[in-house]
């Protein structure tokens, strides 16, 4: 498979994104020229996934830092990203990796030397962050690939691929270790509506890294996980509470409960981004609640009469008792997450850019 | 609201059925000529829902009657009906009303005096089943009702209304009771991928009772019981085998599992014609696997990309410890529904029209 390339820095000064609305019809690029346009990207999807979403905003920091004028004071500039970075947090409200990569980029601009420009010092938190990640999935691929068995079927849900997070991907991403090392894997992927990032998206990537898969509608996982055919779960997370609980697209929570039942491992992949300090329990997550016609259309088609409501949260929230380990590019979390977690967001990050001094979670 | 006229038999021998697969778009009804136009309307989902199935099969069981020439011989006759009872037996395999009806009907000509006209006894078995199944779904709505609250929210999946049933319906009819004797029902439909009968015809059929409702997809039911704002979840059954385990709808099983972990009651509605007495346990079902391409396509659109495999399962199967009740015309049975559910089978049918001696199950 050839790398997906679906965020591109130009190095003069442009920011390139894969359109994954148009997806699998046509692979076509959108360009964002400010932090407007890639705040857009993010809230119509365009650019998804937890991790994908972080690094898109730095790179929208990038392009506010980028686009101020040469002579703009360091008070106006740092007021400038500020703005932006509030523009860009409000584009989706439940990954958190949006708020971190946000926050770290102004750290970046705000803690940078007198003697560096914080231009420069944006752009090459925004470069870390994104390298960063690359670095993350490798590590993340390698510790769930363990988990595996060498021959098996495992079922996913939304797409936790390269699209995802603009390297391998967290849960797509450990399938595709597992499958490069030799296990003999087969993937259920659950369609995912409303969206359809699992038929749109994941069968996508899976066919083109050739390996066999079995597209479901999102109701049929409690049969096939009840039926034993099932080894592993696994999916991403779009925030990651203190004490284990996992916020992440809406069905998760469903495949949580039917692979306890069965007596399946239910694996979240995440990198510690994910994880948000200023969240003690799932219930505290803001929820993100999407605009109806995503579900009464499908492809522009009509599905439902008219005048009819309709309740599309973008995720759900499964309980930490409900989840077998949630592996991180520094460690595999096992139960009591409260520990666990904890040690790994403290540990030294072995893949990871050294954390910017005075950098804010 | 007026009534929907879902299957209606004219005095000259016709059989019309509203088309289900065209709504909510256009109300247009097919005409069956002969039991392999009902089996062919049966299979490919014009007419649906269990009890619907079973009445459509029976006036199929009586044009194949109907059709039959004037002087044809009994012995050839019953022939004849056993053959048609066969096409209409297998065009779709879980719904147990389906064999019953056509048991029920075939066993009206076999059973029937040798004074009277075979014909003519398939055809009142037929209409009988018609009117029996009237007079369950007035009496299942009456019973379910009692166990709802005054006020408050129900879930429900698939589509368990008039057009399931050709009555009120089963769990959708409970509803439509309760909403008729003041208690104030908002209710959640599930769109119930692939084919959608939530959003199309349980969306299109509220619409018409003025029940306030709000459209939802399957994998948000689980953050909607987590959330607490449900008071009870509301299903059919295409299938109930003896211990109480529940064939229905696929995505059942998941609502099940997340309502019993919020401590909402899960409740089955469903006629004793579906409860299955040759079928123990519920993994003995047969599950329905219905063509790839309703997972592929929605309305002629095609989701995924070319090439892609689908696991399509009609049903699947809910045990019975997780379900609260199961309420049919003869009574609500309640665990251990072993014992209950041989009670109301039973019991003498109050509502049904008399058994026909000899008639097997």
């Amino acid at each position: 498979m050839h790398q997906i390339d679906v965020i591109r820095w130009l190095p003069e000064g442009r920011l390139l994104l894969l359109d994954q609305t148009r997806l699998p019809r046509e692979e076509v690029y959108v360009e964002c020229a400010d932090e407007r346009q890639v705040a857009e990207a993010i809230s119509s999807m365009r650019v998804r996934g937890a991790p994908a979403i972080g690094i898109a905003a730095a790179y929208g920091m990038a392009l506010a830092a980028w686009r101020a004028p040469e002579d703009e004071s360091r008070d106006a500039l740092l007021e400038r990203l500020r703005a932006g970075g509030g523009v860009l947090c409000a584009s989706r409200p439940t990954a958190v990796n949006l708020q971190w990569a946000v926050g770290r980029t102004l750290a970046a601009a705000e803690f940078c030397g007198h003697d560096e420009d914080p231009r420069h010092a944006v752009l090459d938190a925004a470069l870390r962050i994104h390298a960063g990640q690359l670095a993350a999935d490798e590590r993340m691929g390698e510790l769930g690939s363990e988990l595996l068995p060498d021959e098996g079927a495992v079922l996913t849900h939304c797409n936790t691929g390269a699209l995802a997070t603009g390297g391998r991907g967290t849960a797509l991403g450990v399938v595709r270790t597992a499958w490069e090392r030799g296990k003999w894997l087969h993937v259920f992927v659950d369609e995912t509506r409303p969206r359809l990032q699992g038929a749109r998206l994941t069968a996508w990537e899976l066919g083109r890294l050739g390996v066999p898969f079995t597209l479901l509608v999102d109701g049929a996982a409690g049969l096939l996980l009840r039926s034993g055919r099932i080894d592993a779960v696994l999916v991403g997370a779009d925030r990651v509470a203190l004490n284990g609980d996992v916020a992440n697209k809406v069905g998760t929570y469903l495949l949580a409960l039917a692979a306890r039942e069965a007596g399946v491992p239910f694996y979240v992949v995440a990198p510690v981004s994910t994880i948000d300090p200023a969240t003690p329990v799932g219930d505290l997550i803001a929820i993100e609640e999407r605009d109806a016609d995503e579900v009464l259309y499908v492809d522009g088609v009509r599905i439902a009469p008219d005048g009819v409501a309709a309740f599309n949260p973008a995720f759900d929230v499964t309980s930490a008792s409900l989840v077998t380990a949630i592996v991180t590019e520094r460690g595999v979390a096992r139960p009591p997450y409260q520990a666990s977690l904890a040690r790994l967001a403290g540990a030294p990050a072995e893949t990871e850019p050294q954390r910017l001094v005075g950098e804010s979670a």
